[in-house]
């Protein structure tokens, strides 16, 4: 899927009182991620973090594993880890892959409560990606979810992963699994 | 699903080299493991260490999550680690089961490889989910995975997750994800 990115937000998110906040740096988000987008053929995993100590500290964990004693023990994981692009904003990461692919850059919200436009589920995601070479930057939020702020800027929102019941509390590392995975098998 | 139950197992696994080896418990395995079982309506979550330190510790964390200060805090992570059971063996666990539903328990393994026995799909798992009441148990590996000698002893083995290449490093936390979002949707 050379046309889809996926970004990982940590501000503007909310936290469990609805309340926009920005939220701290995972290392297993950053290793689960990246290797999701490895196995998908994500294009680019962008770590989006508006505090310069944050950046630092990714570009650390990613060098470790890339340049370091992680990517010389572990190749695969090397691999895996070079998928990442540390940014700022997301203006920053939309102008850089618009300068990168020269087509247009569709966002692509998630969230795990409907939003107010109608939501695309991954079928027609799918359908999209392969007949228009737009870029699709499919746009994940830390703590309890992407800010409506942010949300309401997407172009397009993915439908909520439905489970069994009313219960819907999953990890960011397990619904993009899920979503990469829906994108690419039937 | 009232008659699935998923376990991750620390011992027999193997690493880099495929030796056998025991591994450390990994806090977000439990975490976002529970939450996805929670999420997919999977009966029971068992977490299997040979090491009465590590079945301690496992311990200390879900009874942070389910009666300490973590439960209160976030009542929906209280719900989702009271799905978590600490055993020694797999043995233990297929024992529990039995005694619990008084069913046959399938073990059905997973890997990232082709195992020696012809796969299922998750979508005939899912058939065989309806059409029996024989208790299921999806058994998932840390490290690098299960160890053969725990593989060839399960009734059924689960079709490895395709990327869209040959690379397949997933997070043990990711396939269980995305292997319990395809027995539940379609």
């Amino acid at each position: 899927m050379d046309n889809l990115f996926v970004a990982l937000v940590h501000y503007p998110v909310v936290n469990r009182r609805q309340e926009t906040i920005a939220s701290a740096l995972t290392n297993l988000d950053l290793h689960d991620i990246a290797r999701a987008c490895m196995t998908f053929g994500v294009r680019a995993f962008y770590v989006i973090t508006p505090f310069p100590d944050q950046r630092d500290l990714a570009r650390q964990i990613v060098r470790h594993w890339t340049e370091g004693a992680g990517g010389q023990l572990n190749p695969d994981r090397r691999q895996a880890l070079e998928k990442i692009r540390i940014a700022d904003t997301l203006e920053d990461v939309i102008g850089q892959i618009a300068t990168e692919r020269h087509e247009p850059v569709i966002c692509v919200g998630t969230s795990a409560r409907e939003g107010g436009q109608a939501p695309v589920t991954a079928r027609q995601l799918r359908h999209r990606l392969t007949v228009t070479n737009d870029s699709h930057l499919l746009i994940f939020g830390t703590a309890w979810g992407l800010a409506n702020e942010l949300l309401s800027r997407c172009d397009l929102q993915l439908a909520p992963i439905q489970g069994s019941d009313t219960y819907n509390h999953l990890s960011v590392r397990s619904a993009v699994s899920i979503y990469l995975d829906r994108l690419t098998n039937d």
